[in-house]
């Protein structure tokens, strides 16, 4: 019964991962004319595409690792490295979508980090960076102590919630102002609603309702790895004990 | 040391909070031409003002009465009705906030609720409501079984806090549509960042950091309320045990 709940989880954001990143792409290729390396409008529109897959969707599927019923039992050394891995392929994704703006910047001589969108983004995978390399260095490595591990795990499980939110927030300003900018000299503009606007817009609510639901199992669900000390007898390498 | 430190992250919460507000107001009297009510574009600048007052500041505050030492021994009945009032303090502001923006776009005959901001900020005042009358029918009102109380409780704690995070995303989104608009016919358009691009955007950044910091007691912090079971021989008034 519970395990049913948990998959049927796993199985609605499965979903509605792949829509967020479908949907942008979709939105991107059939209204903005598709995608280039060239630094062309064409390579900006790998940017929503790009920190939507990264810093919304594997972001929030790497978060989850240690909610599968899989990782509660056994050595936890193998779910930190696929935790860590699936971060590290989200942070690969998140620096390429940053690097297809500021080309396209650069290439049109248009200014880069002036609006509170790009503020708030850029701090967001700042914090996602230093959080990967405290993670890696705190508990993958094996010199922390224990007491090092139990004191920084509470601050290392909110500051991934809090990037998450961070995440969202950027996403939503980010396609508020791309909508802004494509639909201001069409004869159909965004307080019209065109097609375009309505799609877009809903692409960015089922960002938020996969957001929620990440945040959702991870703070408030009951599907959590037991605390240690009932696995004592199957010990990690590495001095993995966090 | 454990006082010391939660009173002094008040004081931040105090501090962080009053230059949300004051900055917002600076913003709207210093470069938006100030207060009015009468359907004009002073009447919206009262908008940015209020959600960020209700929706953030009065909100946040609110959620945070369960970890004020005082609330931890004794009753809880008087808590749980601060609670309520401060939360209902919150919504008024965000209502009024509503009416603000509502009427100049009527008066203007622009749309209403076209914009992604417009979407998920609706979203998230209805989901407010919810949870309001919710936690005021459930917690507040005797009839509900200390079943359903324990039932709904860790849901209306985590509605409480992605509220505030919608909130937020709203917010920012806001404030970066709004400098889009204001800023973009001057001589110093938003992307050569004039100083009240800099300084509306650094009020952004500000009530991100007040939201975290919310987020961060309410979520992450050792202050909270012990179980129930410690204060049997003090239970409070109308069924008062969630």
């Amino acid at each position: 019964m519970v395990l049913g709940r948990f998959y049927l989880s796993c199985l609605l954001l499965g979903s509605l991962g792949s829509m967020c990143i479908l949907f942008t792409i979709y939105w991107m290729q059939y209204w903005r004319g598709g995608f280039a390396w060239n630094g062309s409008i064409y390579m900006f529109n790998w940017h929503p595409v790009l920190m939507v897959a990264g810093m919304v969707v594997f972001y929030g599927g790497a978060s989850l690792v240690y909610r599968l019923p899989q990782s509660w039992v056994g050595p936890k050394l193998p779910w930190k490295l696929l935790h860590a891995a699936l971060h590290l392929m989200a942070f690969i994704l998140t620096v390429v979508g940053l690097v297809a703006v500021f080309t396209f910047h650069n290439h049109g001589r248009t200014a880069n980090l002036y609006s509170l969108h790009s503020w708030l983004g850029i701090t967001t995978v700042f914090l996602f960076a230093c959080q990967w390399f405290l993670g890696f260095a705190v508990f993958l490595l094996p010199w922390a102590s224990m007491w090092l591990r139990s004191l920084l795990k509470p601050i290392h499980v909110f500051f991934g919630a809090a990037i998450l939110s961070l995440s969202i927030a950027s996403v939503i300003s980010g396609i508020n102002e791309k909508l802004f900018f494509s639909l201001k000299n069409t004869t159909r503009p965004y307080h019209s609603l065109p097609s375009e606007a309505v799609f877009a817009n809903s692409t960015g609510m089922l960002v938020v309702a996969f957001g929620l639901l990440v945040l959702y199992i991870l703070l408030a669900s009951s599907w959590k790895r037991p605390e240690p000390g009932i696995l004592t007898d199957r010990q990690p390498l590495l001095h993995d004990g966090e």
